[in-house]
């Protein structure tokens, strides 16, 4: 049976997105306690794909992934989920008062402004997952609250002390699914992603860069820069362009990037899923 | 007297560059307990500056503090501070196990190779600052260890169980002073900052934005896109460029990008300090 790894414990967004997949027990869900140990485990051979956040349409990319996929592992993106996300402040039965709410930092993040009207005086404290912190909550003397998913809720026993925190309401999450493999056949609306280092130290050598793209009237759907790790200024660009390499322009955009890079990592083409 | 905020409480990275940039009682030192309680602070008129960090080697932007001064204020950059930075394992005294090591998120991500080989059992728990994960290894029973500096060892009166331990040697973090008003000289070696949102919808609009800088022969040292806040796949660009607006093909490049942007905003030119 095929194995999928994903961000646990139990009740995380990370396992409504398996679940959303693998409706019918087609595969053996696993949850790790971490995403870098989640990714490892199918560079490892121990699981056959894993499904990880990689960005949030209000905090950003999910910098553990990026930063994993593109130093510790040689995996390839062969799917990504947009999940709409929803947080809810999770609590004991008849709790009274809050002094304390846990959560992942991210969903502590995108709750910030709507936390401090509802709950001034009440500590943030970060955990490793929404789920751990629902788990928390519910061993907690009740001063302790949770942000997390109706899921979560229903786990852990736990009532809705405030539904849809979340600050901004266009709130989404990206997920990306990794293999050993590149997606076969990518058909319908796909993406392709890949990761280079550029000679920053030219001047305009980014802008050559998207010269590539721009003559080949390929779409960027996003540019992000990570650390290259070796000292302060240097980055890696992630980047995100709408299609497969199967059209001859992407392709042949691609090749004459890879030509201009110090260091270049292609992760594939691959379909997009949407969940509603 | 002029008084100045940081990232608090007292042991932190931060509160080493407010005593080195203010040595002899020039100014009145105010800890926070968040970077954007700080960056809020000047703001409200409460203190003259802030000191924060922006972004470091290994972990990337300080995503916090790029999100309040785009979205929340409208302060100035007057200066950068760049900091290396050296991670040291902190406990009790005599302290023979450690199964739990406490951190700020990216103190733990700079060492997390280094610790996994040292202590692969140990648990890593986040926490607000490093410098509060000392004081809690200071009131904990021992089994406990901190990542700091050697300033919080001698603050909270804790050994050095390893000194070091961050996993890339090139670690340095810039931090960032904001005021109310922009730098008014700007000499020696300096940088400009700008944020902008570019109509994502039209094909080479970035490329277009880059075209400016690179026929002015502008060097572009950091992009960084963060969330536009608005949906996924919106983004806004911080570009830092190398020297200052009294340039003037700096100034006729920014004027450019400008009018090129749905939305801008400039916070100014600013000298670099770099601390040896």
């Amino acid at each position: 049976m095929r194995k999928v790894g994903y961000l646990g414990p139990q009740g995380t967004y990370c396992e409504e997105i398996v679940l959303y997949l693998y409706k019918n027990n087609e595969a053996a869900l696993i949850p790790y306690n971490g995403i870098d140990a989640a990714i490892r485990a199918v560079a490892l051979g121990e699981t056959d794909e894993c499904i990880v956040p990689v960005e949030n349409s209000l905090e950003g990319s999910v910098n553990i992934t990026l930063d994993t996929i593109a130093h510790d592992v040689a995996l390839y993106i062969t799917k990504e989920i947009v999940l709409p996300v929803r947080h809810n402040l999770l609590g004991k039965q008849g709790c009274q008062e809050v002094t304390t709410i846990v959560s992942h930092p991210q969903a502590l993040a995108q709750c910030r402004k709507t936390l401090a009207i509802l709950y001034p005086q009440a500590k943030l404290k970060p955990v490793e997952s929404t789920a751990e912190a629902a788990r928390i909550v519910a061993g907690s003397d009740g001063l302790y609250a949770a942000i997390g998913s109706l899921k979560a809720a229903e786990i852990y026993g736990l009532a809705v002390l405030a539904p849809d925190i979340h600050d901004h309401q266009a709130n989404s999450t990206r997920f990306i699914g990794l293999e050993p493999q590149a997606a076969a056949c990518v058909q319908g609306k796909s993406k392709t992603t890949f990761v280079c280092q550029i000679n920053g130290e030219r001047p305009g050598s980014l802008y050559n860069i998207l010269a590539e793209f721009a003559s080949r009237e390929v779409n960027l759907t996003r540019i992000e820069s990570r650390p290259a790790r070796t000292g302060l200024g240097m980055y890696i660009f992630f980047f995100d362009l709408e299609g497969s390499l199967a059209a001859p322009n992407i392709a042949e955009a691609v090749s004459a990037v890879k030509a201009k890079c110090l260091w270049y990592k292609n992760f594939g083409s691959y379909p997009i899923v949407y969940v509603i």
